[in-house]
């Protein structure tokens, strides 16, 4: 065998250093082991979601590698915080291209490693493969949430009140913007609107409110009416959503102002990574306060009924989307 | 919003359509949901592993897409075997070009579904992406053992046996055939080559009998020699493999017996997907017998010794590679 076999592979040796200081649980076993293991906390079922960004399609190829990691782990602690879990830990599934050299992964590796740490969700293990396309990052992530408890689409009911959190739209805008619409907006709402495309802000703040006081909830990933609209079906009930309730930022009203042809866009444009949940109206104050005490900007925007579909009413009309929901598809 | 945001996306068709039928755990909501839960098996710990395949690197472009989706199972699987543990469900990470048609979509969830079938491995949940490069594959899977219970590569001590599953070389062999080699082989034997690199065949069947019996184990998927060298290194042992016991199909022999440099291909080609496991000589007999009930042929090919670094011996000598383990880095 010689020297050779003792040497660690160029694989092991890129996991080693970019990826081993983000191994921080246990059971990682420092990335050294084929497989994790995760002791479950006791009386908590998992909750498993796996969400992927591909260069060209998700991003920009010139965004920085770091923003890069951030959205892919931000787009899939969105959906635990809609979920009402609490994060444990990630895979990472890493299709790279021949290009990509070491700047791009300390960036990467930087970025993948200041997440794991501000929402506390390590590295369990991952794969890094050669492709002859894009950049394809999958996360697998795992979270926890007392047995039984995982908020779920299904489960609104006439009645309940409709919240989202954060504002509306802003991503969508952002992506607009950096396709070149050009509206009369100053540099900070230009920055605002950019920076939420490039950057999810993920309410994990609002997963244990969600959990407690929501009937049905889901992450706005798609666009908040096609999202409404899952959410409604899967619920079998029905949605009216009043549109100036909706929350704007003081940057997507001023491009909303300039071209009232993307309130369409903020309201189906996708992105959002805003927590969409139903809350029955007894318990619509607790919530409030619940989302007040976690910092995180909760809107009351309209009411389940019985029936089906979801209705969006503008000036005492029914808006009509040019599409209902973003898809790659 | 009008019938428009009564259907679902284009991409919630596909899931449905191809997918929907391979979710059957409960936790998995029809894929209805941003996530799925798990209630996990109490007194145990979880198991994490995720592995992609990607298009023109861990396949060819025009394989069967059931073997594809097959193959990206399969790999992980195989770890799962290795680390003695029962696989609960996977998570889907599927990236396509717009090339990709119904047909193929269809081929791959059959694959998937016989596959998730065959091993009882339900699809948890997963993305469904575009991208302009090849097809990516990454499966997140998860399995369960007993708490504590996993195996390592960590652990192998002094004294303690080598044992391998299955037959070695044949899937790198196969590969060099796939690519053009033309050893004097008869149409059985090009075929069990050409197979075994087309569909690993994980080892299930001996995850009982590994947790049970082995202080250290891995899958054999970047050669026996690299591997080996890995699970030494991280044992802080050294191995020694007598050249003759490693197990060879009688396709391999032939190929070799056509181009002796193909042993060398053999032992550190990749793709075995064979587990490689050190047990202590007192629990050699059992471990053989509970292999031997599981259906899954073992051979004690070499000896685990104080130091560092594996060693194979061929006829008295130290075998040197041209290269220790594959690696696409």
């Amino acid at each position: 065998m010689g020297s050779e076999s003792d040497k660690a592979s160029g694989e092991d040796r890129l996991i080693a250093r970019y990826f081993g200081p983000i191994a921080t649980h246990p059971g990682a076993l420092g990335l050294s082991d084929d497989a994790a293991f995760l002791t479950p906390p006791p009386g908590c079922d998992l909750v498993l979601k796996t969400d992927a960004v591909v260069g060209g399609i998700h991003f920009f190829p010139e965004d920085a590698a770091h923003t890069v990691a951030s959205k892919a782990l931000r787009v899939n602690l969105s959906d635990l915080a809609a979920k009402g879990a609490t994060p444990l830990g990630f895979l990472l599934s890493l299709a790279l291209p021949s290009d990509i050299d070491d700047a791009w992964l300390t960036d990467f590796a930087a970025g993948l490693r200041g997440d794991a740490l501000l929402y506390n969700c390590p590295l369990f293990g991952g794969d890094t493969v050669r492709t002859a396309g894009p950049v394809v990052v999958s996360v697998a992530m795992v979270g926890s949430v007392p047995e039984g408890a995982m908020v779920r689409r299904a489960g609104a009911r006439p009645g309940d009140r409709v919240f989202v959190s954060g504002s509306i739209g802003d991503a969508a805008l952002g992506l607009a913007l950096r396709k070149g619409a050009a509206w009369p907006l100053d540099a900070g709402q230009r920055q605002h609107l950019m920076s939420r495309y490039l950057l999810p802000q993920p309410r994990n703040a609002l997963a244990e409110a969600v959990r407690t006081h929501a009937s049905a909830a889901m992450d706005v990933s798609d666009g908040l009416a096609g999202d409404l609209a899952k959410l409604a079906r899967v619920s079998q009930v029905a949605a009216t959503i009043d549109v100036a309730s909706v929350p704007l930022s003081g940057a997507a009203q001023a491009a909303i102002g300039a071209d009232p042809a993307m309130l369409d866009t903020a309201l189906t444009g996708g992105d959002d990574f805003e927590i969409l949940c139903t809350v029955p109206p007894a318990r619509a104050g607790s919530f409030r306060a619940a989302a007040q005490a976690a910092g995180v900007a909760v809107t009351d925007i309209g009411a389940i009924e019985a029936g089906e579909g979801a209705r969006f009413i503008h000036d005492g009309q029914p808006l009509t989307f040019r599409r209902a929901a973003f898809s790659h598809f």
